[in-house]
């Protein structure tokens, strides 16, 4: 199964000159998905995490299959007022303005460690707030699983793990 | 496994005197979610759908893991501009303003039968608007799934199909 034959390239989108990478043939192929799955599962499993935590949208799609899979609590960080309970928030730099993402405070005990996982890691912008979230809430980083890593863009270097897995590099 | 109580009430959220439905605690409780997932499988097997459909951004905590343990192609529905290859698109009226869907015009094969999934059915406005977006591909419902139902709120009149389940209603 390559399952990097179901990532489609769509050009120019959202902007002239950024090439992007849809993984919506992806999802819509049950077998490369699972099979997808079950990659990072396996290279995650040492990792030992104690919780699953992604960020909203496309990193559920992957994070709820994952934790269900692995049975472990499945942690989700969100835009800002969407938690309905106590949240710690990050606000973080993007290109053209800044977001804000929160999780709730009671979401991770502390000590436990997390395994962070997002379809796409490209600048590591909400990645490392992801992180910062985590650590707000006690919790420790155990890695970072991701779909498809854009190595040029180096997010690597805003990681503070060296437990990174990612099934496909551009 | 009573699922039930893995549901939190937050009262006045988001906005004075909704008590809003939070169901973070059951993400966290691995087998409350396991049992939620199997349980949302078990119940809709006997439709036979094609594909699992779901719109972000809660849904897919729900959808995802359904589609990945019955082997069903995964067809997300998302918010105006974010899917980036050509789509069809859904206005519909909010309490307060109006919001726009969108799926993709390939997702889903002229013919094939949808399961529509989210984790709450209240008024019914985006769950209606996703079986519109189905339609519009081609494709027809084979019925829908939810983890929550407010009954109060008459949301089932809104739905096309009476192949609906939800496994906790208030």
């Amino acid at each position: 199964m390559q399952i990097q034959n179901y990532i489609r390239e769509v050009p120019d989108f959202p902007i002239p000159g950024i090439p992007f990478k849809d993984i919506t043939p992806l999802l819509a192929n049950a077998g490369a998905f699972q099979a997808a799955i079950d990659a990072l599962i396996e290279r995650c499993a040492p990792l030992q995490a104690d919780v699953i935590v992604s960020a909203e949208a496309r990193g559920f799609l992957l994070a709820a299959p994952i934790a269900y899979r692995m049975a472990k609590p499945l942690i989700p960080i969100r835009k800002q007022g969407k938690l309905p309970h106590n949240t710690h928030t990050v606000s973080y730099q993007l290109e053209y303005g800044e977001d804000t993402l929160e999780i709730h405070q009671d979401a991770i005990t502390p000590g436990q460690s997390a395994l962070i996982v997002d379809d796409l890691l490209a600048t590591g912008g909400t990645i490392a707030a992801s992180a910062q979230l985590v650590q707000k809430c006690g919790g420790t980083i155990a890695g970072y699983a991701f779909l498809i890593e854009l190595a040029y863009l180096n997010g690597r270097t805003k990681l503070q793990s060296e437990n990174i897995v990612s099934l496909i590099t551009y």
